[in-house]
């Protein structure tokens, strides 16, 4: 099979004006590429909800900060357009950072709220330029829906939050995360993780998980460092919005000079 | 004639889609209300453009600093649904405060760019104010243009650079100041202007239009304060983009506890 490319958002929106014109519906699922497994359930969710499936593969600049991974973070387009064309998607849209963010580029979403805390007191920049570069995508290509995993929980609240804010006419629908058989989140990092950190690295899992179930939340960040992580971002219990509740377990630790997170959902019953 | 009123979104937006069914295009004119007779002709410049016009009346909160004048912000719907029956508006849009901005609300636009400077220094709230509530509603209503008075310049500049960096898929058009016989731009906090303010406020326009037209930037200010201003804020040249050049001529005074502002296109010619 073979996925045709749009480069530019004229390409774009000519391809799903077309679509719209024949009366179909189109999903959006914004990934940064290196996609896994987590990325290809994104996009059988969208297969289901949707006519016609757009994945945007965009490495976005504004979303990293100065010392972080940009310039490392994975890039195989050849191994991710083999992967859409195989699972059936319609288009890629792989738009430059120069067509993103031309000179003279000059307006900021700046998110509050679900981006206050957790990852957004370690990473200030990210949510920002998530909230940026979801509301120019979702712009771009105008789908009834766009399609985003679990894994980044507070991020799909930021989205969630952004999208209603703004007025974006749009569904936001999510996707559990996607593990390997030992509990680890996937995620394009994990190909960095060296034996000793990929054999840490599914505690994490594992301890939200134990929080889930009732385990005192007070012992996780010890679990994690004895199981052989160097730091613990934070082990904390949220409301499904991000909002004060015990509805949801989200944590972050390093290992190895990556950094992993993941979370687990409360089970009914469980933390009252 | 009778103007009918969309209070929400789904009524906004169920009248616009019946005008899409009909193959109709949509204009907005996004307006504070104290409609005069220079929202009248945006409104007329709208019907030339579309095949419908959606006028806005909504003193947004978001753009007044604490200190400014939200709550003397003159209001007369009234007055503004007969202007636009009268009009031949095909509907009025005019949401409350609560229904733009309910509890919970927590995304910001900041813009940059054209909105440094000048108008910015002096109301450094305004233009991210503006920035978030045209982007909603042009998301709200979806029109294929908006039409601003070239009165607001540098806001027009910035609304612009706003949907230019967030791909918001519409046009922006403008249509030039509309003036008293003696030159004042109009406004509608001109009502406020006692009889010695009134008898001032001209001399901004003729001010500006003389640097326009060759005369010294640097007399502007003292020629202001020598007519009666009690302060200029600034007079100033700049690119029609707002960058650096000489294409338009911008100034703001005050006078009797109000602020006016004005700008003046440089004739072809002159100032090289």
């Amino acid at each position: 099979m073979s996925l045709p490319i749009a480069r530019d958002v004229a390409a774009l929106r000519a391809t799903v004006a077309a679509w719209r014109d024949a009366g179909l519906s189109v999903a959006l699922v914004p990934t940064m590429g290196a996609l896994h497994a987590g990325h290809l359930a994104l996009l059988r969710r969208a297969q289901d909800l949707a006519d016609r499936t757009v994945v945007s593969i965009f490495v976005n600049p504004t979303q990293f900060a100065p010392t972080e991974d940009l310039a490392r973070y994975p890039r195989d387009e050849a191994a991710d357009v083999a992967a859409l064309a195989g699972a059936g998607c319609d288009l890629l849209y792989a738009p430059s950072a120069e067509a993103m963010y031309p000179p003279g580029f000059s307006t900021a979403i700046q998110p509050a709220g679900p981006a206050l805390g957790l990852e957004g007191d370690f990473r200030p920049q990210m949510f920002a330029g998530v909230a940026l570069v979801c509301t120019k995508l979702f712009l771009q290509c105008a789908p009834d829906l766009a399609v985003f995993g679990e894994k980044d929980w507070q991020q799909v609240q930021v989205v969630r939050r952004v999208v209603a804010d703004l007025d974006l006419p749009l569904r936001i629908m999510t996707v559990p995360t996607v593990r390997e058989a030992d509990g680890l989140a996937l995620s394009s990092r994990n190909r960095f993780l060296d034996a000793r950190a990929r054999a840490v690295a599914p505690v994490l899992h594992r301890v939200l998980q134990g929080v889930a179930e009732g385990r005192a939340l007070a012992r996780a960040e010890a679990a994690l460092l004895e199981a052989g992580f160097d730091a613990v971002d934070y082990v904390a219990l949220r409301a499904r919005d991000l909002s004060q509740g015990a509805e949801v377990v989200l944590g972050a630790a390093r290992i190895g000079g990556f950094r992993l997170i993941d979370n687990v959902p409360v089970s009914p019953g469980e933390r009252g």
